[in-house]
């Protein structure tokens, strides 16, 4: 019987569904779950969005230009100058989910055992997307207690080889809700620009921002060369299962590399251009109640967060995720206890261990991340139930 | 400036569609372009497809299941179980095109400097895909004069090294419509077995066999943990746009490996499952007229080929796709020329030369591939053109 590869062996599970089995069986015994562990929103897809699809009248379902309908990409050059990014149509090629956008990325600007610094905790898949493109991650790591801001400039300098291409930040950050400052983003600037790097700059929450201003890689004056920004609809309009997303970078070079992957694939899926582009039509308003929405979400969980006992959450300041720190001695043990020998009122919840998104073995361990993507009932819900857990898990520290 | 990868360099450009420009030229001059050269059908997409999307009435575009939607991989099982493939949901891993399935499959089973032998001529995204996981393809070069079939088992045992890990198949053939026997897959059983390899099965035009019957890899009997199929729903139903395939085995490891791959991508497209679940429930006389609106083309097309002076264009036993022998010099110079240099009553042809297909440098110089993907009345159009063509054609031979 053939092997396979070393690459599908190292390949790692996904953390954040691993525990489903354990989900599934709560749910079988009548427990109520409540979700915080994937980013999948509860908010309903703007209806344009759905029925641009629905009333589409074409008869025949043809690939698209492998870099994407042109007509969504001379929209989505609107889109992005709402945010002073000045780019062409053709300084876009869409993707199938922000997910090909981080693949293609790599694969164009990276080779097997090139090296890549991402500050962790980090979205887990990005180590996904680096075993398959055979380069190394390596983590820098931010700690809660700072709030996961960016590391020191020196603690990245120490990090840097001659292997080293790139630095990957996700701003604002997936797992931590960390928004970067514009100091911040000068210092990434700085360390491109004299090493010779590459900024992956993944911006998936970009409206999603509640304490101060995003400030977007593509403005890095002097970087255009340097910066390749992965983006995605998925967050954005609640649309995940549409799979579009977009890589855009002002590097003709990157661009050309960038497009014969895109052609392999020959095209991005059809049906969700349609959306995608509805979704650029969209009033400006639109982001405005899903923002109050989600900011009032982060503002009970990190408020009740707090107030348990031993917990400590910062302040994120914006995507829809936090980080909080428990009184335990193993996130991935806790994680699958309260789905597993916990309920209260026949409810319990499902929270993500903080383990997946470090690299650095060892880091996390009494740490979860929670995806405010349910409606503030039902967060509350869920934190009574974290509350009562923390009470009674036999794994309980201090 | 960072520089791209080594690997962004030397990803192929799509052979098929470097001529675009060409063609557009030609149409701004009012040339009307026959499109002989890419794989996408005319035929309308089956209404019930189009209108499972249209009438679907969910709230939210979620991420699916990483495997697809279970519904759907059920679904499909009855599918291949009319060709007598017995397998379970489980077994079939949804995939964002057959594209994502041969990427898949490359990763999950070859390492970088693996080598899979693919008979030449071969589709030459296979190319693409081998370039973005880093492993060698191995050209076993399959000769016109013998219509393409499968090279003898000797040769096939001269290529195989320490680092031969598969063997890729398209059958029937992308480019050259031909169908591979029973003891042809036989032959392919025997050398797997023998050296203990992977054989990648593209099965993507399985419905369009019109001489002889299809043999599915998936049914040699004692190569359940060597046969990955790749399949895909785009020619079948002309739903290229949709982006939905599949990859199916009975190998649990590869499974396994897959499934991770397709985790660190989320989900395949939530909307054209929709559509592919619905073209499963078609009925099964669907591909009759199909089929037989593709043979009528086809044997117009051969039939018109080998009566122009110089050329040979052997029989295809299934797929769309016929390739033919000119009197030229070269086919890539010929192809560009039709296009800028030449017309016949305001009209031209566009065809892909075959040296694309090949990996072995100088084969198909005078070689072209014709997908018959338009209606008969334009596919004689087209001949004549090539037929006018070919007579004033300053570098032809013979």
């Amino acid at each position: 019987m053939p092997t396979i590869s070393q690459r599908g062996e190292q390949m790692p599970a996904s953390p954040i569904r691993k525990l489903v089995p354990f989900a599934e069986a709560a749910k079988k015994k009548g427990v109520k779950v409540y979700h915080l562990n994937i980013g999948q929103p509860d908010i309903e897809t703007p209806q344009p969005v759905l029925d641009a699809v629905r009333h589409s009248d074409f008869k025949i379902l043809e690939y698209s230009h492998s870099a994407g309908n042109e007509s969504y990409r001379r929209k989505l050059t609107g889109y992005y100058k709402k945010f002073d990014v000045e780019v062409n149509h053709n300084q876009i090629i869409v993707t199938t989910g922000g997910s090909e956008a981080i693949l293609f990325g790599f694969m164009a600007c990276l080779d097997p055992g090139d090296e890549v610094i991402i500050p962790e905790p980090f979205y887990a898949n990005y180590n996904g997307f680096a075993v398959a493109a055979n380069v190394h991650v390596k983590p820098i790591t931010s700690s809660i207690e700072t709030g996961f801001a960016l590391p020191p400039i020196e603690q990245f300098e120490q990090l840097i080889t001659p292997k080293t291409k790139a630095i990957l930040i996700c701003n604002p950050n997936n797992p931590t809700g960390y928004l970067y400052s514009r100091e911040e983003m000068e210092v990434l600037k700085q360390l491109c620009l004299k090493y010779n790097l590459f900024l992956f700059s993944d911006e998936a929450y970009r409206e999603f921002c509640y304490t101060g201003k995003h400030i977007s890689a593509m403005n890095l004056e002097g970087m255009e060369n340097n910066v390749i920004l992965m983006d995605t609809i998925s967050k954005r309009y609640s649309a995940c299962g549409g799979r579009i997303g977009a890589l855009v970078t002002k590097n003709q070079q990157v661009l050309d590399a960038v497009m014969k992957f895109a052609q392999a694939r020959l095209s991005p899926p059809s049906f969700a251009q349609i959306a995608g582009e509805a979704a650029v039509d969209l009033p400006d308003d639109y982001f405005d109640d899903i923002k109050a929405e989600y900011q009032s979400r982060r503002d009970i969980l990190v408020s009740l967060l707090n107030k348990i006992p031993g917990v400590y959450c910062p302040n994120p300041g914006g995507a829809f995720y936090a980080m909080a720190k428990l009184p335990i001695d193993d996130a991935d043990k806790f994680c699958q206890w309260i789905l597993e020998s916990f309920s209260y009122e026949q409810q319990t919840v499902m929270v993500s261990p903080a383990t997946g998104f470090y690299a650095t073995p060892g880091l996390g361990k009494n740490e979860i991340r929670l995806a405010y993507v349910l409606n503030k009932e039902d967060i509350r819900h869920a934190m009574t139930c974290l509350e009562k857990a923390l009470e009674i898990y036999p794994g309980r520290i201090n």
